[in-house]
């Protein structure tokens, strides 16, 4: 074997930085999503792996000439599609030092510093959002970061039955109890999986009906859903709010869910996946009302809007003892003083995996690196920028806004003659758009309404991409319905 | 706000390489392990985010000032502990590559080439490892990267539930059915999490004994507990077999465990976290004894011995039916063509999370950087250092050596008097040798008895730094006797 020796790591390191700044430079000219049958990456890989070892720029040649080409490329300023995941500067080196240092953070003893710095910038991030001081590590709660907010979820329900079970669910199980998980049509289907996951099955999930008109969680249907339930036995567990659903941004109303869980013993989780990080600017602190009052557990991604590399979920309890009572455990090969002393924190037991990476080093690079302002200028740039857009998209009549943008997602939808089947035809528009290469979005629904959703937030993205996006959206519209007039039958 | 323009991410991306390759240049120098109480770090750092943007050489500054002094070094070359966490250059730098593509592979259409290679590369492995061509993607099975062996084992214990429940548990939930999951008491701790998080409890696991003088599971007491189970009308669900057990690197019999398995219906899950990337060495292929005819699913992780930093765990299950069967769900905002087409594997209905990276990129570099032949002779070199260190303690007749050593893991201990207590006097030796800062150890227990740990496979690791590090074990023993000596009461 030969490992990489320092100097030879020095020489490729410089390759490896430069490919990265020349993707970033040329990333503009290139289509934002690939043209590509299954199976044709694989087909231009070697079948089997090389006997003997290979010069490192073998691999980044490949990267450049097999790999890009199948790529979606989510850093694409024109990627406008799902939300972004936001990858900076700052947040790519400290990934690198972070993968350089190669520390387990699992137990504080496996270091202490990992550990320490990531209750710290927590810390800071609970100070920068606006969350109540209980989420901080110095109280009651504390931060951890999770990979995504799926796995937040997750733990909360494990937490949520640990505490509604009182410490039987973990021995006993989830038994025969039959527990109730309150959501919204809108809700991320991370909260099904958790509930499949956790052993409660789908049947344990209540889709609470969205208020006529919106897209929010109804509070008197909650109320109703969870009085049938208790009135069949069934108890109910648990309420996720969504703070940005992830179809429209839509917000549920936290603090009425949080008063009816609070009434009836519920666990409230609020998912900001998306949507939380934005409240670093002052004026949008209203996105956390009720948080404070209500919310039990607490999520948000930085991977997604807050500049830092995928994967990075930020989670809060308000009650750290439910989640490590649930998910505690200390074999022998674990065991050490300083855990025992029970002065310090062991992030193992507050997640699934055991190991776990030094991921507070890039969001600690990241809230260095641009300071507070810098982060609330990156959060304002992609609301004015989604402005803008839905402005155009306003002054256009063959188009209609669908939904309220008050963050950095538009939905809209073109509009058809009364004849048209206009779910098809957006979704057409949809496939057109995307098969250019120059921008990529991504569709939802909103009741039986097919709509196209356009992401603003990406670090690359600036004012002339959404132009040229919108350009695209357009010139396609017109040669479908330059098709669809050429199509018509014609006089003679 | 102020991005990092790419010509400051070129400068400031060589001043993080050349900090990495400074920090492996100069680990040799440093304690191993740091002596520093709770919050130390803490205090060092600002109370208050930063409201302004700082330099990242600020952040570079701090992280050798601050953080450095408070890590554990999991890549220092006479880390012994645990078990190694291999952070190779290929790897490292690949990481970085992942993170400046900042791609996201939840589903195949968010980026082909990151869901292909993904399959590529764990193909490769199922080579490489000589692992059953049914876990080939291109076969009923098929790989994916995981974080952790904690996730995997999850995961596995659901699809487990799927299988067992003939669909019914994803609906229905673990319900009244009472199932039990057999371990030894040997398997990791990641096991009975596993039975937590999905529902089961603590109750469900079965602590099956070793076998007399082994720390192998017994495989006859493996099937009574079955039998007084099924008499019990308790289901058996699933067995977990472990190849390389974390205290001591017992290797399970996993074939005998397989059939028993067949016979009943259970699904054999196969932990190999540690000890399975050895069978890239012909010679250890026997490691997978029993895997290709009985296992259902089989980890093991190219982030501990396998040069792949953290986290890399590669899971392959035999039908992956039972796995997607159970984490499917199809959101309209994630539907796709391809998708529906059912041509392409979306990795996210794989595991727990939804969004994903690109972590097959930097398996791909390791695999390519080494070949084959170097990823042997990687392994065969953990196993001849830690077959040197045996030899030393074998010789030397005030330590005896506790348990066989097949691979990189050496378990020893100090004998002391039949009238003094030999955990505690262990456990001060420990204590001692890893106060000195110039190794660190772990310890375990085999039965009653306290043992120490030292594992090798290390990239940095050389025979001299072995030898340093028992050197230091013999000075701290001889200071403890001398201590002891000079405590004895002497005659006047
Ligand atoms: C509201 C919401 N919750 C959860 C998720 C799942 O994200 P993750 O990949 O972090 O699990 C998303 C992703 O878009 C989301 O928008
Ligand atoms: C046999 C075994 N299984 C599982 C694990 C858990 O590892 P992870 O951090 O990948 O979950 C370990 C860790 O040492 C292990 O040795």
């Amino acid at each position: 074997m030969t490992h990489m020796t320092p100097q030879e790591f020095r020489h490729l390191g410089r390759q490896a930085v430069d490919w990265i700044a020349d993707y970033w430079e040329t990333l503009d000219s290139l289509p934002v999503a690939p043209q590509i049958a299954p199976g044709r990456i694989r087909g231009r890989l070697p079948d089997h792996p090389p006997t003997e070892g290979q010069p490192f720029e073998a691999l980044l040649g490949d990267l450049s000439d097999v790999i890009v080409p199948g790529l979606l490329h989510w850093q694409h300023p024109r990627f406008l599609g799902y939300f972004p995941a936001n990858a900076s500067g700052p947040a790519v080196l400290a990934e690198l030092l972070s993968a350089g240092l190669g520390v387990q953070g699992m137990s504080w003893v496996t270091s202490p510093a990992c550990t320490e710095l990531e209750q710290h910038t927590l810390d800071w991030l609970v100070e920068l959002l606006g969350l109540p001081d209980h989420f901080r590590s110095t109280g009651p709660g504390g931060g951890v970061i999770q990979d995504t907010a799926s796995s937040a979820l997750l733990v909360a329900l494990v937490a949520a039955l640990h505490r509604a079970g009182k410490g039987s669910v973990r021995r006993e199980g989830v038994g025969g109890t039959q527990y109730a998980l309150y959501i919204s049509p809108e809700t991320h289907s991370a909260a099904t999986k958790a509930a499949i996951v956790a052993g409660l099955g789908e049947q344990a999930v209540r889709h609470v009906a969205t208020r006529p008109g919106t897209q929010e969680l109804d509070v008197a249907e909650l109320r109703a859903l969870i009085t049938r339930d208790l009135d069949a036995g069934i108890t109910p567990l648990m309420a996720v709010a969504t703070v940005g659903t992830t179809s429209t941004g839509a917000v549920d109303p936290v603090a009425d869910i949080g008063r009816i869980c609070r009434e009836h013993g519920l666990w409230l989780h609020v998912d900001a996946a998306y949507a939380g990080v934005a409240a670093v600017c002052p004026e949008l602190r209203w996105l956390n009302d009720g948080v404070a009052q209500y919310a039990d557990s607490y999520c948000t991604n930085p991977h997604k809007w807050l500049l830092t590399n995928f994967d990075c979920d930020t989670f809060w309890v308000a009650d750290r003892s439910w989640l490590t009572g649930a998910l505690t455990l200390l074999p022998e090969y674990l065991r050490n003083a300083p855990s025992e002393s029970g002065e310090v924190t062991d992030y193992r037991n507050w997640q699934i995996p055991l190991g776990r990476r030094f991921r507070a080093l890039k969001l600690w690079a990241v809230i260095r690196w641009y300071g507070a302002e810098g982060l609330r200028a990156h959060i304002r740039q992609g609301i004015a920028l989604a402005d803008r857009l839905a402005g155009w998209i306003g002054a256009d009549e063959r188009f209609e806004l669908r939904a309220p943008h008050p963050l950095s997602l538009v939905c809209f939808r073109l509009r058809t003659p009364p004849d048209a089947d206009r779910n098809e035809a957006n979704l057409r528009l949809l496939k057109a758009v995307n098969a250019t290469g120059s921008t990529f979005l991504t569709h939802s629904t909103i009741g039986d309404d097919v709509v196209l959703r356009m992401a603003a937030g990406g670090v690359l993205t600036e004012e002339r991409h959404l132009r040229e996006a919108w350009q695209c959206i357009l010139q396609e519209t017109e040669a479908m319905q330059g098709a669809q007039a050429d199509a018509r039958p014609r006089l003679p």
